[in-house]
Formats: structure tokens, sequence, C-alpha cells
């Protein structure tokens, strides 16, 4: 089994941009615990500033689960909501903070209507959790 | 330690009501899922179709923690996010169904703005993953 | 057979609240004029201020219909609609006065969405034609 | 006595227009029904899909009562309800379906500010109940 | 010369509908006075509940300035815009009442953008205002 | 086989009416290039400024397929879409102009929901693609 | 009998600003024709920029009519709106160009729903139709 | 004479919840002020997270005048607003923090429309200043 | 300690205009209310029509505190807003009417986000109240 | 001449994505049906999840014109249309559903108004008739 | 050459209102640098808190360039608008603090539209660096 | 000191594409004057119309500040804005065109609440201006 964890545009920053919104901890370390709980299941992590990279990675393989993180294009990507609806896993949707609690433009989300679920507003265990949900449904 | 799982409108019809919607588990065994997962922590559930009881036992002791699943008043009670505003604990908003993919009005929650963090789309599941994230925050 | 009157806030006042929009006929008098016409069906009348109340009747037991003017929570109540949906009896929602001639914000009900039918604006016959509707999908 | 009974656009397809929406009912089959109970009142009934063709009609005699399902003219005709206001009869508004629960665009009738009452969503029998309502007014 | 005087619907009921909004001058009378000022150029008179028929009259020859009440069809035709659009003559745009001045739906004009100008709430006098308007603007 | 070749309100000033916008072209010329595309199906082509007759026409017999150019109705016209819905025959919609590069009230459609597509801002040659969407459909 | 015509902002500059929009005519001679045409009604004419020196001369003496070219006061200003509510005089409202074919923002006038009427489109003409409306009444 | 204070959703923990916008001043404090303020008028205090139970309390009995703070159902309740139309007292809407300096959600209240006038944003004062333009009416 | 009362435009008329709604009390009447009801602080009273003139009266000298009824500026002066922001007094605003209960542009007020608080809908009564709230702040 | 057809984000999925709603024809076999029906004119085609590819591809050459499917950037990218803008060549707009029968915001479209003109909801068969546009202009 | 710098309502207080949104710099120091940087070129500064005199200063003579900073009138003035559309020379607008980062209602200009361009957000430097555009498009 | 000067999509047409809203000078002229201007500090350009290489950009080392002609990203990238966020650089927005005398849709800057200033249509000159800026802060 295969789950792959995909984060959208400035994620990489995780850990020094804005470290009171989005929290100290780094993409490497959201990726290793990920890849810890997500065993014996195979992770692939991957992310992206460009919304087309994303679209070619959640199209790259038939994947078993996929955690996304869609970041700014949460609230613009029509294309991104098309190719979650167009492949056959599961999707799940986790963000950092709370968007419902930020601007308004951030609490309405183009994806959410084709994702399994949301988990929003935890930090890095936004991440633990909807892989939780993942497996589950695996199970 | 002690968690409040508060249960606003219809959800005591759980099992029966629109299974395709809600799924076929009861609430009761929602309860006694949510109170084996949250030892050695205590667990006190509660439901009502009165959305003054709701905050009146939001109200009623300094919980550690809630897990919340407002039903219908998600989206119509002011009242209901200005107690979860009023009181110390955080509080963890949970929904049965992926909110964000139904109909136009269910879209939006009146009190996500200030709970904690959201979890919304994966049935019972739903609870277990708000609880993990009030325990872990607690820890 | 039995029929489940549910009368919403404030219709205890009737025939002295505003009787210019409301009429002059008591609440006791529409629930006599009801029952005598829903012979020999037996016909349940309740009225509450309290929107938990309204929806704890409608779950109490399996009525073979039922017959609703929400009053004030026609228009911001999903806590009713959800309750609506959630039991097995046909729903027809009346109105004394013909709501899409008032207020603006009184021109949209809620709950229509998930009843049978609407009727709205005859005084205390919209109870009756609402009766008779029930009774004819009955019958 | 006379009753105008008057059927907007495409209504005389009925019965065989998206039956599951307005059921297999046709038009001639609902005026013998409203004749018959109007009796011993007088009942004119008329169709067109020409919104003048309807507006003359209303103004063509002083009818002691209108029976007025405007079919797709209820959203977008003012001419109708001027046509509405300008006469003395009372005028009833029915539709065969709940307008309340298909789309955004038909939830809303222009007509129903001006009219006595609606009764929307109990198929033919919206007719005989609108009836009742302009007799017992009359009587 | 010849000026097209066109009364929308219902504006044949003029002196008995609502007379408190429209007045008591009925619309043969209206249509004499016009006529009488509008010499020794030739007036042509035509009202009608049919939007069909007022863009028929409109195209029906090459008139040298229509004076145009469009009464209900003001908020809700395109196709007349579209009509005064296609022809060559000024249209003036008049109205019994002042629009601007009733309920909020009446308060928009579909057809303004396309006349020459308006002439709005003078009574029968609005049609002789907008009659000297033409003639000014054609000698 | 039989296909409607139906024009709404001002078409038949085609050629003469805003050909900046609309072209030189006649509507009896484009009736006559689509009949001879149409071969060996017959065609009939009907034009009026009358929504009524339009809905008419449509109910008149069973269309083996309808081009339709609503004109000023596209924007206004619930009876139309309804009198789409309750034929069996397939409907495409055609525009001369580009009605999405115009005024902000051309820019929606109320009956291409209803329709099979929609082909728009081609002049006369909108008809033609319309016409052979039609009878691919049915070869 | 003593008539005020009221002058909004930038309309000293008449003939010279845009006369493309406004025409060519300077407003002393769009004074010198009103007092022409008022005889042997008094007439005083005003202008100002200031918001406040239109509602004070407003406010100045018992006018017997006011002709009220509010320019682009039209639809910005409460003040000016309370101003011709608290006078007794009949206010008419004037218009060099025909503001329902301009931009978006100067289609809606805060002023009219308190006078009498609206003349729009005809250049200095408006005035002196304006004029007419306002002694015709006064006769 | 007997005045009610009505105490809405969440003041009962006044002097504790969110001090810098509410104030420490505790609920029973503010109603010994006004007892003693009111004097020699009788005053009735009464809290509730219940709308039910603050609808039934405005119905109790015929009070000479009401001080109503309605908290969160200041923005939610068309019932309580019809409750407030349906008794003959006087009521007086008073907020402690200036509703109209909050979130955009809190800008507007439903009841005031059928209340006295309102006083917002003096703190525990309010309700004094509130209760003296009860009294003073009553004088 | 020296009070503004400031009155915005048309208040002169106080007493005359529109009495229906705004009481028979003049000006100079609730001036010396206010005067008296402030002993021993000195009261500063001034009107004007001109918004320059209001906002150069705020910026005239340290104000103790600021008594603001902004009458039509109300809806629309961002440049009240901001002389109130900018100077150091508090300013308490006051209507004589109810403004939330009258049309729906007068119901929002762009000064209230930065004024200490409201009092709207007790006639002169507003300004002695809202002197009240000012004077306790000052003690 | 060379014509370029442009297929957006998720199109490379064609034939086995929601076949139901986009058909089974794969984008292989529309390029090739398409490069045969373009015949003597030669056909480049280019599909990219990237809208950077996308407005690369359109400005890499002088093409003759473009035949443009945008996918989910239809609704979302204001730098594609501007890409139309700032090149030579014809853009005819293609879609294979009818999206003006989709989810609300698939209804507009961002580029409609910089291209010459739209043909939506035949399928394949939608290029093929975009094609024979673009064809016929260039003849 | 002529420049105007003109300064709309509450500039005057520059440095000692809300230092933290608009700065230390007075506005004597703001024309004075101005002046400086304008050399050879005359400078007239003035600022007011009357739009009306506003507008008598841009109308006041031909000035060869403005550089304009119309404060709150920024958001609500479309006699402003029109002063600036009825002059000949480029105006330029400049803000202080950044006004697309600040509250909703100051987002929008209804001045923008008709100026040359906008400097915002650079403190006293936009002065600086709009002077400078309108030097060079004189250059 | 290193700027980076950063194009959005479609800007390496500029000189060609629509020189009438754009300019004639060419992206590399512009590249060239800042450049020169910013000595001694070193200027980095970068156009690309990838959404994704553009945020790449921003994110590739410490700018000491960023110039940002976002182009279309301007009104449709959440990604771009929460890029400027992220890092410490200063960054100032430059358009050539004045966006808010545009179309409605390009009137909103989606980044400008996260830049420290705007600079809008002064051609070419708007990036000297904006360089300006820049050096100013860091001067």
């Amino acid at each position: 089994m295969t789950i792959l964890v995909l984060h959208g545009p400035n994620l990489n920053l995780l850990g020094t941009r804005e470290p009171d919104v989005y929290g100290k901890t780094t993409l490497a370390e959201i990726d290793a615990m990920v890849a810890e709980a997500a065993k014996p299941a195979a992770v692939v992590s991957f992310q992206s500033n460009h919304e087309g990279e994303l679209i070619d990675k959640l199209q790259e393989q038939a994947w078993d689960g996929v955690l996304l993180n869609p970041g700014g294009f949460t609230h613009t990507s029509v294309a991104l909501r098309d190719a979650i609806s167009s492949i056959a896993a599961s999707v799940v949707e986790v963000h950092l903070s709370n968007i419902y609690a930020r601007e308004e433009f951030r609490q309405r989300s183009l994806v959410s209507g084709v994702c399994t679920g949301v988990v929003s507003g935890f930090g890095a265990q936004s991440y633990l959790l909807g892989l939780q949900a993942l497996l589950k449904e695996k199970a």
C-alpha cells in the first residue's frame, strides 16, 4: 500500500514562515512523522509551488490514498479539484492552521467538496489524524 | 482529566436517520468508543435538541476539553459560539459527514472560528480523531 | 392514525397578538377545529416557544403525519429542518399569514425544502387545508 | 359565482411532461375535478403559453375568485403581478410541485406578494385546496 | 411626422386600477391629450398586455419617435430593450408613478439604457413632457 | 426527420439591425443555408417576437431536433426553459454573437441548463454548427 | 411664486466639461432659459460644489417649488435626501444626461425616492420639462 | 410598576468571560444596580441560555417595561423578535459592548426593529441608561 | 470640562421637520436641556449642514467629550469617521429616532465603529442619556 | 496554415476520468480526429496540467488559429485570458460537457470574453465544430 | 508650470493623528518636501476638510498637474471624481498608507478610475513619487 | 544589496501586446532602466508565465527588496500572496496600467494586502518609482 502526501505552495518554508501561524515543525519533520506512522504502508512525500506538478503527481500512479495540504491553492484551484475527482484514491484534505478562523477568503475550500473529509487546525498533528482516517478506511 | 462530548440536535437518532448520509453507528456506540479511547481520561457524553442545554452543559464545570458536534446549530448559533469563547477549555468541532460537500447553507460553520480545529467527514471516526487531537494537546 | 399538530413560538398568543396580521381565532379554537376535521384520526396538538421541545415532540413517536407551523423558527432553524428529514412522517408546513407578502426576511423558509408542501395565507383555514392534504395522502 | 382557473405555460402538457415532477394527472382531469368541487359555483378554465393572454383573461370580466398556477411566469412576470393587483378578485396561487424544494431560481415567486395565499406541493390536490380557500372566503 | 405612443401591460385599466398610485385619468384621455399636443404631427396609440405585440408594433414601420410606457415589462424584458436598439427612432421612456420611489424591484429599468431619456412620476403629464422632448429633438 | 429552427425576438430584423453586432446576413438567408445543409432532413423555420408562440411551436409536434436562438428571451424566460424540458427532442442553443463577451446581463442563459449544448459567437455559422451537432446525434 | 433652481457640483463648468456627455450649453444659458420659461413666476438659481450650501439654500425660505440637479451628490448624499424630505416644496429631480445609461454607480439616485418625479437625459431641455411639471402642479 | 430585566445566553458568566470585551462587573451586580436605580418600581431579573425561556418570560405577565440584552440571540432570533412584537410593553435593547464596532455578523440586530430604542457600548452603564429611558417614558 | 454637542445636517429644522419621525422638541430646547444637565461641565453646541464644518469643529480644540448626532452623514461619511478616530476625546453617537427600525440604508452607521457607544431611538432623551455616559466615563 | 489544439488540466485522462460526464473517447483519439478534419492545414496538439505551459505554447509561434479547451482553468485564469488577448490568432473555446448545465462555479468562463466564440456540450464533437469555425474564418 | 497639491479631510492633523498608521511627518513638512522637489515648477498646497473647497480649488485655475490625497473622500465622493474628469490636468492619486491593506471599505477608491495613476503605501514618500510621475509626464 | 524584479505572465510580450494599454517599451528595456537606476545595488530580473516559478524565485534567496508586477496573477493567486508573506523582503507591487480604471475583475489585487505599497498606472515609470520606494526604505 502506498500513500501520497502532497504539500502545496510555500509549505517548503515550514518552520521558518510565519511560525505563529504555522508552527515550528519543518516539512521534513512532518514527512518523517507521517512515514513512521504509516508503516507498514509506504509513503511518498512531494511538495511543489507549481499547481501543475501537484496535478501531475496525483495522476502519476494509482495511489492507495492521498493526504493533501493544498496550501494557497485550496481557495483558487478548480484544476486541482478536477484532478482529485479524476483519480480513484480517497483524498483527505489537511491544514495546519484552522482555516475557518482566518481571513474571509481562506474560509472556503474549492477542493473539500470532492475529498473524503477535512482535518484543519491541529498543526503537524493534522497530517497524522488525516493519515489515520485514510488507513482506517483501507483497513 | 475530564472530556465533555457534546452532541447537538437530532444526533440521538443516529444509526436510523438518513443512514446513507450519517452511517449506521448509533450514538451510544460512538459514546462507548470515545470513552474507551479516552482512557484513562474520563468522558461525559451529553446529547440535546435544546441549544440552551448544550450551552448550560458547556458552562457546567471546568472541562479539560470538549468534543463538539453541533449538528444543525453549526450554521445558526451565535449563542453557542459565544459559549465556546467564554470557557477556558479547548473545543474541537467534529462532523460525521463532510459538511463542505453538502448543501450551500451547511458549508459554513458559525462556531469553527472559535474552536481549536475541525474534523469533518469520517463518520464515527471523526470523533476519535478529534479526541486524539484534544488528548495530544493536553499531553 | 395519529396526526401531530405542532405550533411554534408565540402562537400561544394567537387571537391577541397583532390581530390585523394573524386574525382573532385562538390557538385552542384552531386545535378544536383541526381535531374535529381530522376524525376519525386522532390529533395531538402541541405548542412551544422552545425549538428543542418542538424537535423532541417530532421525534417522540412515529406520527402518521405532521402539520407544522414553525412560527419564527421558519426562517432560522436548520435543526428543525434536520428533525423533519430524520422522521418518516409527511410534514406539511402551514402559515396563518402569507409569509411571501411580508418582510424580506420572512419570505424564505428553511424548512419548506424538506416538507411535502406548504399552505400559507389563509388564517386558521391554512391548518384545515394542510390537514386535508395529509389525510388525502394517507387515504 | 364564477371562478377563473388560470394555468400558465406548459401546463397543457400535464400528465406527459416530467411525470416524476408534476404527476400523471392531465390538465383536463384537473379542470374536471375543480369544476365538480366548485359546484354550484361556475368555473372557467383557461390555459395559455402566452403571458399576455393570461393577463387579458384576468381582466376579461369581474371574476369572483381566481385560482392561478402561473407556471414558469411565477418567477419572471411583473406584468402578471400588476394584473393581479389591478383586479378586485381574490387570487390564490397554486403549484403542483413544492417550488421551495426545487432549483434556487424557482424558490421565489414574483406574484405571491399580491395573492391572498399560496398552496404548493400537493399535485392536483393543490388546486382543490386552493379552491376551498377561495370558496370559504366567499361563503 | 408620426409618433408612436406605446402602452404596456395593464395600462388599459388606467383610471380604475389602483387610482392612488396611477391617478384617475383613463388611457383614452391620455391618448387624446397626447394627440392634441402633438399636432401637426400624427400620433398612433397602442396598448397591449403582450410583450410580443409591443415589439411587433415597434418594428411595424419607421416611426419618427416613440413614447414608451413599458409598464411591468420595464423591469423584465430584454426583448423589448433589443427591439428599441434595433429601430432608428428615438424612444422616450415615461412612467406615471415615480418608479424610483416604489418597491425595490421597480427601481431598475432594463430599457432606460437604450432610450434617449426618462420622465417618471408626473402622472398623465409624464406623457406630455416626454412628447415635448421628442418633438424638440425633431424640430 | 424534421428539424425545427426557432428564432426569438427581433431576429426578423437580422441584416439590418446593429450589423456590427449581428452581421449582414438576413434571417431568410440563414434559413435557406440551414435547410440546404440539413438535407435530406426537413427543416421548419419559425421566428416570433412572442414568447408564447415560440413555446407553442416547440410543443406543436414531436420534432426530431431543435435549433434554438432565443434572442432576448435567453436571459429572462423560465417558461421557455420549461418548454424545452417538457419535450423529448434535443435542443441546441445558438447565438450569432458571443454572448459571454457582451453586457453582464447577457452573459447568463436561463435555458442552457436544459439544452444539449451551446454554440455562440460565429454569426450565421453558429446555426450550421449547431445543426451538425443535432444531425450527428441523430446519425 | 418663487422657484428655486439648484445645481450641484461641477455644473458651473457646463459647456466646457465633457461636452460629448453634457452638451455645450452653459449654466448661465440654462438659468436664463428657465427664468424666461417660468414667467411670471420668479426664479432663483444657485450652484455650489458644497453639499452643505445646497442644503442651506433648500432651507433658506419656503420655496414654491424646486428644480434640482444634484450632480455627483445624486448617488451619495443622504443629507440632501433628508433636506428634501424636510421642506414643504415639491422637488423635481433633473439630469442633463440619461443617468440610467451610464456607469453602474450612476444608475441609482439616493434622492429620487423623496422627489415628486425625475426627468433625465434631454440636456438643457430636462430643466424646462421639469419646470413645466412644477408649474403644472402649482396651477 | 414592574420592569423585567432579561439577559440572554452566556451573560451569567459576566465578570469572568472575556473581561476585556465585557468588563468585570458580574450579572448579580448589574441586577442590584438596576433594582436600586429603578426604585420605587419593582424589577424582575432573569437570565437564561434558552431562547424559549426568554420568550416564555416575556409572555409571563403584562410587564410595564422590558430591558433586554439578547446576547447571541440578537443576531439570530426571529422568534424573540416576534415575542417583542406580541407584547404591549416597551422593550429597550441594551448591549454591554458596542456591537457596531465588532465582527461583521454582530453589527446587525434582528430585534432592534421592534424595540423602542437601543443603548450599546457603555458596559453595565448601558443597563442604567436603558432603564432611565423606560422610566422616563412611563413617567 | 467642556463637552461638544455636534448636530449634523437638517437638525436645525428639528421640531418642524417630519414631527412624527423626529418629535416636536426644537434644537434650541435640546441644547438647553443638555447644557443644564451637564453642569458644572461647560457645553458647546454646534449645528451645521456642512460635513467639513463638523470636522473642523471636532478638531477645533481638545474636547473632554463629544455628543454626536451625525444626521444623514451617519451613513455616508468616512471623513467624519476619520475625524473621530483622529481626536483624543470619547465620542458618543446619538440618534433621535431608532435608526435600526427605518429604511435599510439608515440601519448602518459608518461612524459607530469608532465611537464609544450608541444611543438611538429615545427622541431628545437620547442626548441626555448619551451625555450621562460621557460624564460617567469622565467621573 | 497551422492550428494549435490546446488541452488544459486533466484532459490527458480523457476516456478514463468520469466517463459519464466526459465520454469514453481518449485525448489521442480526439487529436487524431481533429488532425484528419483539419487537412490540409497542419495541427499541433498539446496538453498540460501547467497553466504556464499553456501560456508558453500560445506565445510560441504565430498560430493561424487556436482551439482551446481550458479545462479547470476556464473559471480561474486571468493569465490565460491575457495570453489570448496578447496574440493575433483567433481562439475558439470548446468544452466537452455543457458547462452551463453544471455546478454554479463552472458556469462562468473567464476566457470567453476574449475568444471568438464558444462551443460547449457536444463531447469530442465540440472540437470538430470549433475547428470548422476556425477554418471557415480563415477560408 | 504650477502643480497643485491637494490634501483631503483630517490630513491637517498629520504627524499627531494615529502615527502608527500615518507616520510622524507633518503636513507642512510634506508640503516643504514637495515644493523643494518640484523646483523649478511652482507648487500650491491646499488642505481642507470640506469636499466643496477641494472641488473649488481643482477648478480654480488651469493647473499643470495635480497631486491628490483625497483622504476619507476617496471612498465616498462622486463629486470629486466628476471634478477630476472635468479639468484638463493630469491628476495623480496618492495615499500615505497602503489602502489596499486596510479595512474593506477603504480598499476601493471612487476616484482612481479617472486619475492617471495611483501611489499608495509609502508614507510621505508617496507624494514625492507621485510628483515625479507628474513631472516626468510634463517633461 | 540585491533587488529582485519579478514580472508575471505575458509581460515577456511587452511592447508588442496591446500597445495602447501597455505602451511600446519592451521588457528588456524596462529591465535595463531599472538596473541602471538601482546602481550600485544589483538587480536580478526574471519573467515567467508560471506561477510556481515566480514563487520559487521569491524563495530562492534572501532578497533585499522585490519589485513585483504580478500580471494576471494579481487577481487570482493566493499562493503568490502567501509567498510574499513568507519572505522577509519588502515587496512593492507595480502595474504599467492603472488597474483601478480597467475591468471590474482587474480592480482588486489579492497581493496588495501583504505588499508595502502599490504604484499603478505610469507605464514603465511605475517600475522606477517602485524601485525608488524600495531603495529609500533601505537607505
